[in-house]
C-alpha cells in the first residue's frame, strides 16, 4: 500500500531504536493518548445520520486549525473518487473578503452546517457562526431550522451545553484526542462520510500501519524520528514535496501536525523546533527547487509520489512545428510525466547532498490514504519522543488569545 | 498606500545603506535588469485587444511558475473588485487529476486560452497545450479556432515561431525580464486586463515606491535587506504571514521569488539561501504559531495587515446560551476582529524574542498591490546584492531538466 525509502545512512543503532520502541509502546498501552485508540469505532451513528441527509446538496464546514484541515485534504486528494454529488464549503478564518466568497454560493435551504469546535469556544468558529444564524435568520425553536445544524465538540464543552438546549445534532470527540490528531475521529469521520467517502476503509488504512508498528516494529519510522530529531541543528527544515497537486491541503495538514506538535521548549527549558515546508510538484520545482540543489543545506526532503492515479490521459502524439523539442513526452501518460518529474527532481536533489527519502503510495484511496494520514501521525509522535517534548500541548498559542481578548475589553 | 514598521533594532550603519544603496542605483541604470523599467508601459496593445474579447466568458492561464504565481496572487488578493463577469483557471501542473478537475469546467466557444511560457519550452505547459489541442479538436487553420488563443513569450522562442506560423495572437516579455519578477509585464497584464482589473493603477503602485526609493532612498528597504543577509545563519527562515487568507496566492508568490532568487552559491563558491515561508491569519494562528512562539529562534516574521477591507461585515450582536464568553467581538466587524488578531498575535510574537516587521495596506485596491508586489521585487534584489549572489538567474533547476529528459529518451 505504501512503501518509504531512505536515500541515506540515517546512522541509527539498534538500540536506539529499540529504546524509542518501548517509550511510544507505553504510551500507547497507557491509553492516555487518545488518536493511537480512534481507529476501531463503531461509525454506525455516523453512517445512519449520513443516511437521513437525503435532501443535503452542499455541506458547510465551520471550524478552523484542526477541525479543518485535515477534512480538506482528504477530500483534495480523493475527490475523483467522491460517491455522490454533494458540495463542501469551508468556513475557516474571519476575513470579511472569504466569508463572502464562501457565503456567495449557499443556499441555505440545500445546505448542512457542521460547527466544529473541540474546545467549544473557538473564536473564529463561533462568530462565523452567528454570522449564519443572522444573515439566514435562523430560529432555533424552530426544527425546520435545527435541521440545518450539526456540532462537533467535546462533550460537555460550552458549545455542547448550547446545542443541546435547542436538541441540535450532536457528536464528540472521543476523550484526549487534539485537534491536529483528530482526523479520523467525528471532526474527519462525519463529513467525510456525508460526501460519500469510505470511512471504514480509511480507518483500515491506518489500522494495517498501527498494527504492524506496534506488533512487528516497523523499523523505517523509528530510524526516520531519530534520524530527525538528532540532526534539528543541521537540518531545521523537513519538505514535504508531494507530486500532484491535490496534496496542497494535505501539506497544509502535515504543516499544522509538525509545526506545531514540534515547535517546544524541551525538558531542559531549551527551544526546540523543526520547520515543516509543504510543496507540490511539478509546480514547486518551478519555485523552490533552486533553494533545495543551490542554497543552504539545512533541509531534509520527503517525496510523495502516487503509482497510480486511475487516471490513464495521454500526452497526444502531436508534434507541433518548431516545437518538436518537447516531443519526447508524446505518447506518454501524464500520470508517467508527474512521476518522471518526480524521479528526476528527487535524483538532481540527491546529487546535491540532501537528505532524501520518498514515500511511494499505490493510488488514492481511502486505504492508502489513511495509512499515509496514520504514518505522519505516528512519526510525530516518535520524533516528539525522541526529542524529548510533548508533541500533544500548545502552550505558545494561549497568550496571543488572552491579548486579543484584552483588546475588546475597554 | 503602505507602511513599514520594525519592532527590532537592525543595527544597520548609514555607510552600509549607502553601499548597498549605489550597487542597486548602478544595476537600475545599467538598464541590464528589465524588471525595474516594466512600469512605464504603453499598455494600448493590451486594452485594445481586451475590448475585442466580449464573446470570453472564461480565460485559462496555461503556465507554470512565473507563468501564472504572479496573476493568480493579484486576482486572489482583487476578486471583490473585479469589474466583469468573465472567469479564470489555471492549467499549471501535469497531474492528471488536477487536469481533469480544471478542464471539466470548461466550454472551449466561449473560452480563450492564454498558453505562457518565457522559453516557449516548458514541458508541462506545451504538454497541457498539446492535450487542449486534442481534447477540442483545435484546428489552427481554421480561423475561428485560431481566435481561442493567445501566446505570450519570448520574441523568437519556439514558441513564437509556432504562433507566427499560424498567426495567433501574440504578446512578447520584454527584454530581460525572468519569469519570477514578470508580473508588472504582459504575463501579468493581459489576463488581469481582460478579467477587468486597471493595470495602469497597478503600475502606478509600483512606481510610487520605484521613484521613492531611487530618488529619496528609502531606508527601511535598505535597512531590512541588509540585517536578513547579515543574520542569514542565525535566523535562515523568513515568514511572512499575512492577514486574510485571499493572500494565500500571493504567499506562493512570495515563495517563489524569494526562494529561487536567494537560494545560491555565492561569489566564493558557498551555498547560501534563505527560506520563505507563506502564512495567512487567523489560520495559521491554529497551525504555526505555537513553532514561533516556543521553537528555536531560527527566524524573521513579517507581517501584513490590510486596514481597510471595504467590506463592513459585522459579527452580529447575538448572545447564544452558554456561549457568553465569545460576546466579546459582538457588534464589531469582521475586518476589526481580523485586524486585532494580527497585532494581537504580532505582539505575542515579539515577546517570545523573535524580529518582527509589519507592512500595513491601505485597502484591496490595485494601486497598493502594485506597490506590494514592487516591494518584494526591490527587497529580493537588494538582499541578492547584500549576499553577493545573482537574483535573477537559476542555474540549479536545469540538471533535474536533463534528468527528465533521459528518462523518456530509450
Amino acid at each position: 500500500m505504501i512503501k518509504n525509502d531512505f536515500f541515506y545512512d540515517t546512522q541509527v543503532s539498534k538500540k536506539e531504536k529499540d529504546e524509542l520502541f518501548k517509550k511510544i509502546k507505553d504510551e500507547y498501552l497507557k491509553k492516555e493518548i487518545g488518536y493511537y485508540h480512534l481507529l476501531e469505532r463503531d461509525t454506525e451513528e455516523i453512517k445512519r445520520y449520513k443516511k437521513s441527509l437525503d435532501w443535503v446538496k452542499r455541506i458547510i464546514v465551520v471550524g478552523i486549525g484542526g477541525s479543518s484541515l485535515g477534512t480538506r485534504a482528504i477530500h483534495q486528494l480523493l475527490f475523483l473518487s467522491k460517491r455522490n454529488n454533494k458540495k463542501i464549503s469551508f468556513l475557516e478564518s474571519v476575513g470579511p473578503n472569504a466569508i463572502k466568497a464562501v457565503l456567495s454560493k449557499i443556499d441555505f435551504e440545500e445546505s448542512l452546517f457542521l460547527i466544529i469546535s473541540k474546545s467549544g469556544g473557538t473564536i473564529e468558529t463561533i462568530s462565523n457562526f452567528k454570522y449564519i444564524i443572522e444573515k439566514y435568520s435562523v430560529d432555533f425553536d424552530d426544527h425546520e431550522d435545527r435541521e440545518h445544524f450539526c456540532i462537533i465538540t467535546d462533550k460537555d464543552s460550552k458549545l455542547d451545553k448550547f446545542a443541546k438546549r435547542y436538541d441540535l445534532k450532536r457528536f464528540y470527540l472521543p476523550d484526549e484526542v487534539g485537534g491536529r490528531f483528530s482526523v479520523f475521529s467525528e471532526v474527519g469521520l462525519v463529513p467525510l462520510a456525508i460526501l460519500g467517502y469510505k470511512i471504514d476503509k480509511f480507518l483500515q488504512g491506518a489500522m494495517v500501519l498501527r498494527e504492524k508498528f506496534f506488533e512487528h516494529k516497523y523499523d523505517k519510522l523509528l530510524e526516520k524520528a531519530i534520524f530527525l530529531s538528532r540532526n534539528r541543528k543541521k537540518f531545521p527544515i523537513n519538505v514535504l514535496f508531494s507530486y500532484s497537486s491535490t496534496f496542497k491541503a494535505f501539506n497544509e495538514w502535515y504543516v499544522q501536525l509538525w509545526g506545531e506538535s514540534l515547535g517546544k521548549i524541551d525538558e531542559d527549558g531549551k527551544r526546540v523546533g523543526l520547520t515543516p515546508v509543504g510543496l507540490v510538484g511539478s509546480v514547486d520545482q518551478h519555485s523552490f527547487l533552486q533553494l533545495l540543489t543551490q542554497g543552504a543545506i539545512d533541509k531534509t526532503v520527503t517525496f510523495i509520489k502516487v503509482n497510480d492515479f486511475k487516471n490513464n490521459i495521454k500526452i497526444p502524439n502531436i508534434s507541433l512545428p518548431f516545437l518538436e523539442d518537447t516531443d519526447y513526452t508524446n505518447g506518454h501518460s501524464f500520470n508517467e510525466l508527474i512521476n518522471s518529474q518526480c524521479d528526476a527532481t528527487m535524483e538532481s536533489v540527491i546529487k546535491n547532498g540532501i537528505s532524501v527519502d520518498i514515500i511511494e503510495i499505490d493510488d488514492f484511496s481511502e486505504k492508502s490514504i489513511g495509512y499515509l494520514i496514520f504514518y505522519f501521525e505516528l512519526l510525530t509522535s516518535l520524533t516528539a519522543k525522541a526529542m524529548n517534548i510533548d508533541a500533544y500541548d500548545q502552550p505558545g498559542v494561549e497568550e496571543g488569545k488572552k491579548i486579543l481578548k484584552s483588546k475588546f475589553k475597554i
